[in-house]
């Protein structure tokens, strides 16, 4: 199985330093790609991104948006991305995928030959493409399939952590990945 | 970490044997506690126990409803339980909750210590009970819970498959658990 | 256009009086038709009930359910019926559509020729039968309907006010039927 | 009561003619003002203007959606507008507001002195402004809303029907205004 292709990203939202799949090695890469004027991404994607952002523990999965533009260029700027990522307030990393001189379709879209937008991508611990998949997809099976590949070897190394340890210590169901909100989700020991 | 109780079913619907859990050992197991006169059960608790039925391989994931009348028992009757599973056409096996003589909780409802209906309960593949969850809880939650449970070691032998194997042979992200639908969804590497 | 015909009740939940449409002659009547273990009529039909009911003002609309059995009639009994609204804490007056002892359909059911369950009904002022609907339908839609019949003549004299009177003497739109909320809905004079 | 100040629009789409309230007098208005960029518009203002277009008569009601842009003006421009509404297919006429130089709020904004966006205009059918609602407003509300409007006299004159004419000839309930679909729905007298 063959590596994820790295992303070509022409700039970067909600984050300081620039991201690459490399520098994430060791944790699940979740990337949801999008147009600010795809109605399924704005509807359904984007908060599912988010949900997925709010509910994983981010030492195990990184949410990335990616803005791939491959119709009405002209007005889906860099600066109304920016717009509309600050009135719709997404919390996770969004990179603009970069042009291509040679036509419509940018370079990160050409390269995992995504068929359009939503499309979601899962890369796992190692930087395997495990997923690509083009239109709606329900919570639960976004749940299921994330929870998986965190669930495999593979981990970074993490203080008091051995390298590529799978599974939890101790017994409780959201030891890793999924963990209940403060309401309980109550687990025994 | 204890065992799971067994349950205590007085009868059985969607179903032509009796189940136990000791006969499910080797599966992650979802019981959907609830009563038929709930309104969180009936809009949220079954439809995603049956979300999850029909999302995770059988072979992998056994979902169960346990009816657990703890008010009302004049009206939440066996016949009336068999009329709204009729109506409802709820797909997956559902034990009623053994009445107890001393008093308005059933056995297992009281061996569990439920605090109410809807309840959500997972066991793992070795038979130990993971969450016990009282009240709603959102499906990418559930979803990423019983995938990583399934994920898990624990698995009985199947033809052509090591006992206790827990990883997928190959690459694709739903080899095991949360498969995807006929429309496809997965590249493998 | 002939009256609708009277309903034929065994026992009323909710109201410490019987109600008859003879009764509510000057108000517009709105009838949902429903049974405990139908599905549509607990997911969209009694909420929406509700909502009408919690809508308009209870001067001009009077919302009632009727509860008609025509199948499962051993578990469907008045006492079932009451532990339901218990928990599901509808709040409108709901009467027991009478059984016939020569088949399986109640007595208002027949009178009225109802389809199943859920069933719309709309009683104009005068005590005609405006609609009669079998299956779900929208919220715009049913507030539309309500909010037309409503704005007909026929309402019964009210102190201050003339008899017949349809249309509101102020300009704000929602002078009678559909008043907004506490949060505003403002209007200019 | 005054009129309802003229719409003052800097380009249409969806028409190939300019419209105006004035040219509207006889009809009911509904005006649905808003932002490509807010969140509420778009989940759920303008699906909900789009269902009032589909479900009143248009020789009763004419929905026009206003796009009042007070923030982001560089890049929610003209064109910017016109990819929005090709994506998202909504079926009605839309102007957008004119630009003030002396200020962010467009010309329409002001006169009607909306506090923002989502807004709900209801102008009757004699050119009076009945409802100025900021925010998310219920799908029964809307319909009743209107339905109340279109109830009261005002109607210019159509073949076959005396101008003023308030009330249906017949009795069904969609003689005017929320007709019911193909499927049927009403019962005449």
């Amino acid at each position: 199985m063959d590596y994820a292709p790295e992303l070509e990203i022409a700039q970067w939202l909600n984050t300081d330093m620039p991201i690459t799949l490399q520098g994430l090695r060791g944790k699940v890469v979740v990337v949801h790609a999008f147009q600010m004027l795809c109605p399924g991404c704005v509807a359904h994607g984007l908060p599912q991104a988010a949900a997925v952002h709010a509910m994983f523990d981010a030492r195990d999965v990184a949410v990335l948006g990616l803005h791939s533009v491959f119709e009405h260029h002209a007005v889906m700027t860099p600066q109304a991305l920016e717009a509309f990522v600050h009135e719709y307030r997404h919390p996770f990393p969004i990179g603009i995928d970069r042009p291509d001189a040679s036509g419509p379709l940018p370079r990160t879209m050409q390269a995992y030959g995504l068929r359009g937008t939503p499309s979601l991508l899962l890369i796992d611990r190692r930087g395997r493409l495990r997923l690509n998949h083009f239109g709606r997809i329900d919570d639960m099976r976004v749940g299921a399939l994330v929870a998986q590949l965190v669930a495999e070897p593979g981990a970074v190394a993490r203080a008091g952590m051995a390298s590529g340890e799978a599974t939890p210590a101790a017994g409780d169901v959201h030891a890793r990945g999924a963990a209940c909100d403060a309401n309980g989700c109550v687990v025994s020991g």
